[in-house]
């Protein structure tokens, strides 16, 4: 860990962004909280910690989306659409790239999270992993062999739709999809339909049913999607009730029926975990993200040579 | 292409193999269809077959599945938990790396069709691409940074469950999910939903509302991954029936319903496209994943020196 390179990572938060110079979990120099207002202000802010900080060889940014991560496009390291006030349509990866002379690695806060916890957390030595955080918003980041898996964009996978539980007709609140995972599973979502606040409601409310189902639904597109050797979960609604994860399992095992054979899902226990890194997971993702844009620098650099 | 490498690629499907040798679609040398029988029969004529052939630098195979694609896993190129019987469970890839001197690659038969189509077909010059085919079973094969997308096994997407639409309960014929993706659109569900098989349904047939719908969750779910520029479709279902790629297009944008933005989705005309090597795409597939099992030997064996 001695000699691994001491990195920016920039976590991008819809309420507030962290700044961490660090090399790994254990050598952490410095962390610096910035609350998230308008993105001039708080791209500046951050700038001004960044300025004073030395020694660092690269920047990895996770940030809140949806992001545009293709490097051949026009708006790269944008965050794009986003309904929050100011932040559409603003570039923030080449941003960082102009003021400091190092490799800028970008991309969604959720592959960070799925790349610090395959470092560090909860899904050490593995190369394929989902991390997926169910909070104000359901996200989830994919990687595979040890890189992000994307293409034309980053995973959206919070907004696949899903059968409903049968005589459950509530129309959800995903202003785009209405009852996708996201729009009935997300905490505004659960609090929409009780009144009440996922972290308040008690585990034996019906809606619960409801929430499990959908989660499952995602578990197993995800465990579909044949990459992720294990699953792991954070987020508010899943840290604030810790009755859902042996539920989730239980519904996830029901919703697969044994169609996919591999050992890794006979231990479900093992499969689907919480995350370990808690809130670090951001920062720590991002000093990932770093860490692969400057090894992929230099790789070229060998190349070229 | 005059210097490319010759290159013996198998398809192995349910009913018939095929086995090609070839540099690509316009340097096709040997072409010999074998009927798919017992493995031991199978298997023994591909080989025989090879036998004879001089010259070929790797063997590709794309599979019908599941198959294990983990080379670090115990059964890694063994056709896996098929119903096909005496084919559970049977080695293919070690069967033929032992008795050739040559690198061989092994995935599904849909991830070599997604190559091949990437490389030569209606996906040339992207590097990420998903192939889907709708026929007997529904398959999905995705490449991303041009190689195969997979982690702990292959994408299953076409298992994944879908909400229904209002007022169908037809239970679907998935043994294992009822009415997942496939259990409601392929060939055979389409056949015991209406007594008529799929190449004879009217096109104004009321069935078909219920096979755009779930095919276009997949296509969706296909976008929410993030991974394909383009989604390339085959197999007997779309290809027997012209009127259900634009019904797709349409059905897939309402339920996207404006959320990815990205300039390829603006045209779902050219998003979503009708395979381009026909029967051929199985075999020149597998000839992609012999070219990459050589060119990754290659690069081991320059990384050693």
């Amino acid at each position: 860990m001695t000699d691994a390179p001491l990195i920016a990572g920039l976590e991008l938060g819809g309420t507030k962004c962290v700044a961490m110079l660090a090399s790994g979990p254990d050598a952490v120099h410095e962390q610096v909280r910035i609350p998230t207002t308008r993105p001039e202000e708080t791209l500046a802010a951050l700038e001004a910690v960044l300025d004073g900080w030395r020694g660092f060889s690269a920047i990895g940014i996770g940030s809140f989306g949806p992001v545009s991560i293709d490097p051949r496009a026009g708006d790269y390291g944008h965050v794009t659409s986003t309904p929050k006030p100011g932040w559409a349509n603003t570039s923030v990866a080449r941003r960082f790239a102009a003021r400091y002379d190092v490799p800028v690695g970008f991309h969604t806060d959720v592959v960070g999270a799925a790349l610090g916890e395959a470092r560090w957390g909860a899904g050490q030595g593995l190369d394929a992993l989902a991390y997926v955080t169910v909070g104000t918003g359901i996200g989830a980041g994919l990687i595979a062999g040890g890189r992000p898996v994307d293409g034309l964009t980053h995973a959206e996978l919070g907004h696949i739709r899903v059968p409903r539980l049968h005589g459950d007709d509530w129309s959800g609140m995903c202003p785009f999809h209405g009852a996708c995972v996201e729009g009935l599973a997300s905490g505004p979502a659960i609090a929409a339909r009780t009144g009440i606040k996922g972290e308040d409601l008690p585990a034996d409310h019906p809606a619960w049913d409801s929430v499990v189902d959908a989660l499952a639904n995602l578990m197993t597109t995800l465990v579909l999607t044949g990459v992720p050797r294990r699953i792991v979960l954070g987020g508010g609604v899943l840290v604030g009730n810790p009755h859902l994860l042996p539920r989730l399992r239980a519904a996830t095992r029901l919703t697969l029926n044994g169609y996919v054979v591999r050992p890794e899902l006979d231990g479900m226990d093992t499969f689907l975990v919480p995350a370990a890194l808690g809130g670090d997971a951001g920062p720590l993702g991002a000093v990932v993200l770093g860490a692969q844009a400057l090894a992929e620098r230099s790789e070229r650099s060998f190349t070229r040579i």
